[in-house]
């Protein structure tokens, strides 16, 4: 059933371009002739960079920027991983079409369009202005502790619509998609995938979520290891877990098509509907060229599985914050990935990408705004 | 000519009201009830509060946030503590008022009104539209390696040109003032300040500044000691410093009034125009309780001077950023201010206050537009 074969056929392909980084040199040269000591601006200078090497352009820009907020449920929230009830993913998606949730207030602050979309929410909208409806199963995924959470079918139909609507929301002109997500027990399936796919010891990689006390949290990491049991036929880890203190991915030591199989095979067993979709849309997101707007520790989860498909996405992604979820510092080091903001932040729905997003426009802004030491007449560097 | 009693008559005075914490446990009931699990924006719900507080009401707003940028020059710019020469000074001013620096550019981005002034820049700027003229000396200040930098009736008239200028802000229905400074030279006035008003190792307080190589920060290091050493009847440090590892304000061994009247006298022999009136302006804007976003390194050496004058204005300070310049970051651990961005900026300009201001702009959206559990119908934690 989760045969290599199967897989590599069912799953949407992305061919994702390694970033030019050519053009460097020129970007490099602009940001030190701006009216300003070398580096004085910091980490918005590599911002700058980064930028305009995914644009191709020493004038990088935001444009309609987007955030995509999937949600969906998880058939092992019955079993108790979170301290709130399935409930609440349904009642959430309610107020995010509502604008009463925190991404409301962020995204209209910031200037970020808001797109919600049901991946697969046990409830039932109704056709609704304002969602997307892109249910893979009415009931939410099945419990991963007692069998696969979904078919390969229907992990492949999720990583579908993510693609689909990303290429949509792209073609509308937007270059900067960021990611959230919603989904009551995600963090624990963010949890077994980030385990499945980088080799971090399972107890590192589980949380609090949403505020489980101590007792909560050794039953969650005792259920965990009870799901990671119950699926004797896992795939090997794909990569090799980095040493004590070591910062930066893991290498590969199985094949690249492998991993990637592998990966696919770890996100139909343990993974949400809404973390499916947000894979195959930062997939087909960094495909178009767009930069990827990395929030907290599930949308990381979900970047985990699409950068063992294509490590190359990496180049398009910027991360948002380091949230207070115990595991995200942990991906964060094993991608490599340094964040612009620590603000504490366990929330998830994109919010840290919302407040992210302003760096991303002063970074723009420097670029195109401000004179250099010759336009300006200042005097350079004795 | 520095006695206590000249410098109690000739400075000016301010009456800061310590914030009354009264309304604490009705803030954090609100930000308990948005939905969200509680906790979970982190440091913005600290800011909520804070603002809350300041403006005593459930319903923070930022009104009108201006930034105040001063500029002086320094007659120990030319004993070579800088890597730029002393004219980039008046042509960053310049680059001020054509809109071209990068605080042009990121106050334009947040919706940040700046105020450029003239606290004593080293050349005639002529009347110009959009510069505020509080010139207090044609020339800058003196070199501090052969006297006082200035006079205690050109401090008090800085300081005095700082706070009428944050009254007349405040007056515009401003409640968030930040702060910022250009001044060759003033990272070696800000670190001797540092120095003497809060017992830390001089050598620790000094910096590379605008980016000097390693033999120009030990020349800097150098000459500052040499500053010190030529003022033998400096008054004794007002503040025991911290011990290893601590966090948090010094305690006062002197009486509060003798540590602000030395604070003075530290003041008028190192200080900048440019820094007193920084000293001057967040005073008035704390008595009129306004918002402090306090910036980098030079801006946090005029606030030590005020909060030992007035040791309640820090219930009025937001720390915007930590600046890479060395210093700062042990300024902030004395003062117990944890900073909301670290982005290796060390450009001054009030650069990192502007960045931070989308975060108070979020702190308020969340509070005002967020839905509860209750209106949102949103189940509670289990």
């Amino acid at each position: 059933m989760h045969s290599t074969a199967a897989a590599a056929s069912t799953f949407p392909r992305f061919a994702i371009a390694p970033l030019d980084r050519a053009a460097t040199a020129g970007l490099q040269r602009k940001i030190d002739q701006k009216t300003k000591p070398r580096g004085a601006l910091g980490r918005l200078e590599d911002l700058a960079l980064q930028l305009g090497l995914m644009q191709d352009t020493l004038t990088p820009q935001i444009r309609k920027p987007h955030v995509l907020v999937c949600a969906g449920d998880h058939g092992a929230a019955k079993a108790g991983v979170s301290a709130f009830p399935q409930e609440v993913t349904w009642q959430m998606v309610e107020n995010f079409l509502a604008g009463g949730a925190a991404i409301n207030a962020f995204s209209r602050q910031a200037g970020l369009a808001l797109v919600v979309a049901d991946a697969g929410v046990a409830h039932d909208f109704g056709p609704r202005a304002g969602l997307v409806d892109a249910k893979v199963d009415a009931g939410g995924t099945a419990n991963y502790l007692e069998g696969p959470a979904m078919s390969e079918a229907q992990c492949a139909a999720a990583m579908a619509n993510g693609a689909r609507l990303a290429r949509d929301i792209a073609a509308a002109g937007c270059n900067v998609l960021a990611f959230g997500e919603m989904g009551i027990g995600n963090t624990a399936a963010a949890s077994l995938l980030t385990h499945c796919l980088t080799g971090l010891p399972l107890a590192d990689c589980v949380g609090r979520g949403t505020g489980l006390d101590d007792a909560g949290l050794e039953r969650k990491r005792a259920l965990l290891e009870l799901a990671l049991a119950a699926w004797p036929e896992r795939p090997p880890i794909s990569h090799l877990p980095l040493a004590e203190g070591e910062v930066g991915r893991g290498s590969p030591h199985l094949g690249k098509a492998e991993a990637g199989t592998n990966a696919l095979r770890v996100l139909a067993r343990f993974g949400g509907f809404e973390i499916a979709m947000l894979a195959g849309a930062m997939l087909a997101a960094a495909e178009a060229r767009m930069t990827l707007l990395i929030d907290g520790f599930i949308v990381t989860s979900a970047l985990l599985v699409a950068a063992t498909i294509s490590p190359p996405i990496l180049d398009y992604c910027i991360y948002a914050h380091c949230s207070n979820e115990a595991g995200h510092r942990l991906q964060l080091d094993w991608l490599g990935g340094k964040p612009l903001l620590d603000l504490g932040l366990r929330l998830g729905e994109g919010t840290g990408a919302a407040l992210a997003l302003p760096l991303l426009n002063a970074a723009c802004a420097f670029m195109n705004e401000m004179a250099s030491f010759e336009s300006a007449g200042v005097s350079e560097e004795a």
